[in-house]
């Protein structure tokens, strides 16, 4: 940008300086041949068939931390909401509400982070809005993604979980609560902060990958705000099973469950922007374990617990110590504006 | 809502506030087979062929105004973003960023006002978000739409103009700069608030019952932000081609005319958010005009003008006096927040 180096209300008038932020950062970064027309609406060709669509807002504070930023998570967390429900992740919108004032150079780097993801992730990012509010009237800048992406007729009931059963397993791609912890420590500038990165990443190529090898996925979600704890208790409440997890088996980083501790967290509950809670099959769990742990992104990936008969609409953890306990819902709020 | 009046972070965390907010009011009003699943993304079932996929952000300041709420044009905006690209407007999405402290009973009439809104545009809200900021870290309420929509293959060029040509004639359903006035004049408590109404409306019918009489519509935009200048200037550049407005054909209410005056406003900029500019063939104008009038949205349409082989790139205006002027992009911003 020439004109200025701070964002300005004129920036979101539909005039002269929107068109030049237009023009000077989003098209310059997120350039493909359907963004490139700036239609109102973006013009696609799909084939028929059962389409994905779904939208999440980010807020998150701060919004650079270790291991990504604001537009990595709205790239990212679209992509897995996509990629959960069976789909291939094919569009994404944009929609920037940023505050005067707001650095152009901080929004660079955002919509450079967003055109990378987007770009690893194999989706492409077609049409946008910005709207600037005056200095003061929200914090820095908030940014929605809504994604489309193409689902397979053979997965139209993953997100459902209408087809798991007693003795299926439950996998996690790896340590969960890094995303919570990083968050915490640059919020709070804690003096460990550079060692705990937030876990963001897009997960459609691990999960397409584990497809590749089974046709028994069963159910997927990300685990993101309330963490696995809220993704099992959802399970098991719509689909009347009961869910056991082991504690001495879920992955947690040492540096994660000590912060955990002095906070009074639970990493059950944390927040995750790159972890996918995966019902499998009982006889394809190792197979899929075994395919996820080849990638990068699932790595640590474990076999959590598993579908049961006994309690149903509960899930029940085994603890380290020997005992067992009911894990609940989410009541009230451990870290507001996680993502 | 029972357990409390006001949004908490809580209602943002995705643990049980979050679950009681969304089945008290956003399922209670959006209610759909598809939404009612609340699943991550929405299972859409969808024919094959081109579609259209827009979004946008709504910052509006005040959130209620004469004439409707901050939901109204939330749903209006996007519905007619898709409408003018051609395309029927199919599925919604929403994004809430609302601030902690905001009156759920507000939010109560907003998600109301969205629910019929797009009953009557025919549309589905098929999934959404929410999220909570801190109180002071968002002005009150922020919704992102986006919307995908099914383009006829015979309109996949509208939203280009690939097909206008001179003689073409350029149509407006209705008044210009109710939006905007009414907006500035609830701003500021002007005296004659309650006499000017906002014009948010869904323009999807008003342009269907067009396409029903004529094969000849070559372009449509809705003037929101800038104004149907803003529209009229980026057709022309972008196709090259001259146009010429008439001003004394420009429908302008008396009032909206004259608060212009007294704040130095130039209705041509001002913000509509049911206006639509169209590009019809010579030949089918009257018709369209005709069809229009039919409409509630349309009873006040006229010709405002014709594309023409003079001045390339250029709005040429002959103003009431006799005169003639270049009518430019909107530099700066004249009215912030104004959707």
């Amino acid at each position: 940008m020439k004109s200025t180096e701070k964002i300005l209300l004129g920036h979101g008038s539909g005039g002269t300086l929107s068109h030049e932020l237009i023009s000077n950062v989003f098209v310059k970064y997120f350039a493909n041949d359907v963004l490139n027309r700036q239609t109102d609406s973006a013009i696609l060709t799909m084939e028929g068939g059962h389409l994905a669509f779904t939208t999440d807002s980010y807020v998150v504070d701060p919004i650079f931390f270790q291991g990504g930023n604001i537009g990595k998570l709205a790239v990212c967390g679209t992509v897995n909401d996509l990629a959960v429900s069976g789909a291939i992740p094919k569009y994404l919108s944009c929609g920037f509400i940023i505050e005067e004032g707001f650095a152009l150079s901080d929004l660079e780097i955002i919509v450079k982070t967003m055109a990378d993801e987007a770009r690893n992730a194999g989706v492409m990012i077609v049409t946008g809005d910005t709207k600037i509010v005056n200095k003061g009237k929200c914090d820095k800048i908030f940014i929605n993604t809504a994604g489309v992406g193409v689902l397979d007729v053979s997965r139209k009931n993953i997100s459902y979980g209408t087809g798991i059963r007693p003795g299926d397993k439950i996998i996690v791609n790896g340590t969960i609560g890094d995303h919570g912890i990083a968050i915490l420590a640059a919020r709070e500038s804690l003096s460990f902060q550079a060692e705990i990165q937030s876990d963001c990443a897009a997960l459609n190529q691990l999960i397409e990958a584990c497809f590749s090898v089974s046709p028994n996925i069963r159910f997927m979600r990300d685990a993101t705000r309330g963490g696995i704890a809220t993704v099992l208790c959802e399970l098991a409440e719509n689909r009347n099973v009961g869910i056991t997890i082991d504690e001495n088996k879920l992955p947690v980083k040492d540096m994660v469950k000590g912060t955990c501790e002095v906070f009074g967290f639970d990493p059950l509950y944390l927040a995750n922007e790159g972890k996918v809670v995966m019902v499998v099959g009982a006889g394809d769990a190792a197979l899929v374990l075994n395919e996820m742990k080849k990638h990068p992104l699932g790595k640590d990936a474990v076999i959590i617990g598993e579908i049961t008969n006994a309690y149903p609409a509960k899930v029940l953890m085994h603890t380290e110590v020997g005992g067992r306990r009911i894990v609940d819902m989410l009541a009230g709020e451990m870290l507001p504006r996680i993502c």
